[in-house]
């Protein structure tokens, strides 16, 4: 089978969590995100959402609120990351998304899913590197979460899908987490 | 802003619902499954299953099964969909991909949508055509479902999360629906 550069995109797209502090350029960044809305959606619904955050200090101070959260939260796993020092939810990255939608809209959760993809992939066909972060949900885990949404324009009813870091890559490239392909079964 | 070859297959990715009769080939088959498995997940958790079936009488059946089940489903939307004679759950496509999940792994739908992105990508860039395929839910839905997951080599406690046709293009590609891009609000 003959590689081309899309496979070879797919393939060599690796979950990045330490990142130059340079921000990505608008042209880039934009080419990247509206990558998402070409994503495949359930009806064309397309009732899902980008916050596109470049401020340092709001992804700062929401770190904070999502340590805060999570210290909350019970779950010892979680407690355990975040009790580490030099952890930061975004790895620091210049730029992160996050994906909201509408909860209402069936198969929504698959539309984000494929939308992030395009976002992870665009990104990398770029050389910028990206990582998918779940546990950015705790951003709008407490009795704040709403006022959040509204500071951030996230539209009425729609709550948090995903959100992805993005950056320049610094230091090595990590290694393929190895894959399973005994997942997969062909019938013919 | 440059496009490159991935940003373009991200473009030009579209719903494709007519194909020709030729099946594809094992090796681009493969190429394009796998993809799937490179895409990122929670975790690396992989609670995912992919049960590729390119028997046709096995789909034309499952169309059946689909089509009882819409018809007892009281969703008219759906109903008069079904009721239309040319109407064929996967477009007579050569190939089918079922993706299945494990309910209880979390963002696991955000997982499959990654996925699925990965497969309809992988096939765009080998110039083969792929359609997302949410309805095919309702092969699950009567109380042989879980016969069914079992016939399929599905494994205990995963769901449906979605499906996609693929095949060969047949026809004039069909033209992009329009995207709303204001559904993202850059914070600099």
């Amino acid at each position: 089978m003959n590689m081309n550069e899309t496979l070879t995109v797919i393939k060599n797209r690796r979950s990045i969590r330490k990142y130059k502090a340079k921000q990505i350029g608008d042209a880039e960044l934009q080419a990247i995100v509206e990558a998402a809305l070409f994503a495949p959606n359930a009806m064309n619904q397309q009732k899902w959402h980008f916050t596109v955050i470049q401020d340092k200090a709001m992804l700062d101070r929401f770190v904070s609120i999502i340590k805060e959260n999570i210290l909350n939260s019970g779950i010892e796993f979680l407690i355990g990351l975040v009790k580490n020092p030099d952890y930061h939810t975004f790895h620091h990255a210049p730029a992160v998304v996050l994906i909201t939608g509408d909860e209402q809209a069936r198969f929504i959760q698959i539309d984000c899913g494929a939308a992030l993809q395009s976002i992870a992939l665009a990104a990398e066909s770029l050389s910028i590197g990206s990582c998918p972060i779940t546990s950015s949900i705790f951003l709008f885990a407490s009795e704040k979460g709403n006022e959040l949404k509204k500071e951030l324009g996230i539209p009425d009813g729609y709550n948090f899908m995903c959100s992805i870091a993005l950056g320049y890559k610094d230091g090595e490239i990590p290694a393929t987490p190895p894959r399973n392909k005994g997942v997969i079964n062909y019938i013919k």
